[in-house]
């Protein structure tokens, strides 16, 4: 296989012939990496084989060009190093946002949809430090574990890797996420554009979210669940499982524990992700702290109205006289600071 | 050190030395086994040194007897081979009830005072299973995790270990269940009548509950929590130490997770521990199944007036026309068993 590092010496007609060997039919990483080797390059195999034709491929570009998108092909020097060294890389991937955020060292942080309060604001957390370290943050744009990652690491870092192509927004919920993370951060996919999410994407898209990452850490996986490709695919990698442990009363644990028992690393805050890691140095840009989603001025009326009896989220709107948007920010900044906790019936208190 | 199995030859004058060596000032377990080692009997220790008179063991012997409790003097064949391999065996242990219990393959049940209803439901269940398959169930009679144990294992067989004289009833809450245990299971004391549990009491308390068993299961140890200690015995004593996984968020677990980091044996449930020590095989005496506490009257009206929605356990009482603690106990079975969950406000509903 070719080394990322040769890459300087992949012109652009080589280039161009490796997007049309990766979108052809029938052309999986494997049998892209297989031809590679046998023909010596995608120019000689595009000459040997039926391939996507130019057209194509100049079509795809312009439309991702026009998502202010572009092609990172394998053997361009910003392909990640690690996600290169793999025999099934990703022969292309199509980029919106900060591509820097590919030099950076990167850790995965998955999970259940259904996670719990707990599961996500341990999530947000460990995002929130480890983005703070210098770890630019992998996930999957689930909602759940996956999506409160994000949200925690979109001022410091957050690379969104997509099953389906990369205009599509999934699941439709998550589309102010999935717009922020391309302004913000870096979406990342494998599949051409408008490729549908399909079911069998999922695992494939799973072996890049560990590929790209030097850990994958697993929170609320149940048994049978998606995480748990995640985390094989990250033991195949040879990279890192941190684990969540979690009751065993819990079913949203039960993948979680059975993972420790297998020799995963019971992860318990960030620390236990740096001692294992140590802190990333390969920083390519500066790493800012992250922002205050809101204004001072809103954050002091909610505090100002909060205490340790637990409170209506609708009653403090109305005393507040702030948005419900701005309130529920503020909460969420609050929560993930260790500071407000959570009751039955939509109410909050501080801790 | 002489070898319990050896204890056929030692006569009653001997076994009465060992109680005037044990009861005396300045002889703690370490000395005990010193001076027998050196003077190569308890009786010939007695006439070099200035021990307890046999006055004042015939007393305690009596008042032992007036709650039909006996002695079990290290050397006797009912004292528990585990317990006796230790270098600071426990002398001589009072026993109060079923002391045929010693002679069963035990593990150990510790956690919390504080305990979350589901470690409490999760000390139950293991308690109750492992108790069905042969395993007294040991703990030390304290609030939360240990009283759950006991409660649990009450049918199939617990043993308490308590840290002051076995006639002191501590804490005063459980004092129905120190007395259901003298009738049902097996009281066990070092300490001589009368003694209060002091504090320093429940280090040594912890050994021997770790000592008279093959494994320590712990749930719900926070940071420098007294289970902690009881862990470190067994490892110390090469017992096996199993641990009940939580979430990080929860401090109740903080203890827990830390021990699970350093090597002990995560446990989802009782499977986990019988996959390492196996099936008891020497049992000598059959294993109920656990009773139905309650008459299947009350259990049939507190069943009927039960629904998914929850219910104030008073409105119960009333509903129903049953006394307080006998709504208690088929409430408690039917946690046990899984099939209730609890809610604020003291509610309940079937699950």
């Amino acid at each position: 296989m070719f080394d990322g590092s040769l890459a300087a010496e992949v012109d652009s007609a080589e280039r161009r012939a490796r997007l049309r060997l990766a979108r052809s039919k029938r052309v999986g990483p494997v049998t892209f990496h297989e031809a590679l080797a046998h023909f010596g390059s995608a120019r000689a195999a595009c000459h040997e084989l039926a391939t996507t034709s130019e057209a194509d491929i100049v079509r795809e570009e312009k439309a991702l060009a026009a998502l202010s998108g572009q092609f990172i092909v394998w053997g361009d020097p910003a392909y990640p190093a690690p996600l290169a060294a793999l025999s099934d890389a990703a022969p292309v991937l199509s980029a919106v946002g900060d591509a820097a955020l590919l030099a950076r060292p990167m850790l995965a942080i998955v999970g259940a949809r259904k996670a719990s309060l707990a599961g996500r604001r341990f999530a947000g957390q460990l995002a929130q430090s480890l983005g703070i370290q210098g770890f630019a943050i992998v996930s999957g744009l689930a909602h759940g574990i996956d999506a409160a990652a994000h949200e925690a690491s979109l001022a410091s870092g957050t690379v969104a890797v997509l099953a389906g192509g990369i205009d599509q927004v999934y699941p439709p919920q998550n589309a102010a996420l999935h717009a922020a993370i391309a302004e913000r951060g870096l979406l990342l996919a494998e599949a051409p554009l408008g490729a549908p999410p399909v079911a069998r994407a999922f695992p494939r898209r799973n072996r890049i979210v560990s590929g790209l990452s030097q850990g994958v850490t697993v929170i609320e996986a149940a048994a049978r669940s998606g995480s748990l490709i995640t985390a094989r695919c990250a033991a195949e990698q040879g990279r890192e499982v941190f684990v969540m442990p979690g009751s065993p009363l819990d079913p949203r644990y039960a993948g979680s524990n059975d993972l420790i028992r297998d020799g995963a690393i019971l992860t318990r805050d960030a620390n236990d992700i740096l001692s294992v890691l140590g802190l990333p140095h390969s920083t390519s840009q500066p790493i800012e702290r992250p922002q205050k989603i809101r204004s001072g001025t809103d954050t002091a009326k909610v505090l100002e109205a909060l205490g340790p009896t637990p409170t209506a989220v609708d009653e403090l709107v109305r005393r507040c006289q702030v948005s419900a948007a701005a309130v529920a920010e503020v909460l969420l900044a609050l929560e993930l600071d260790g500071r407000l906790e959570r009751h039955r019936g939509n109410c909050v208190s501080l801790i």
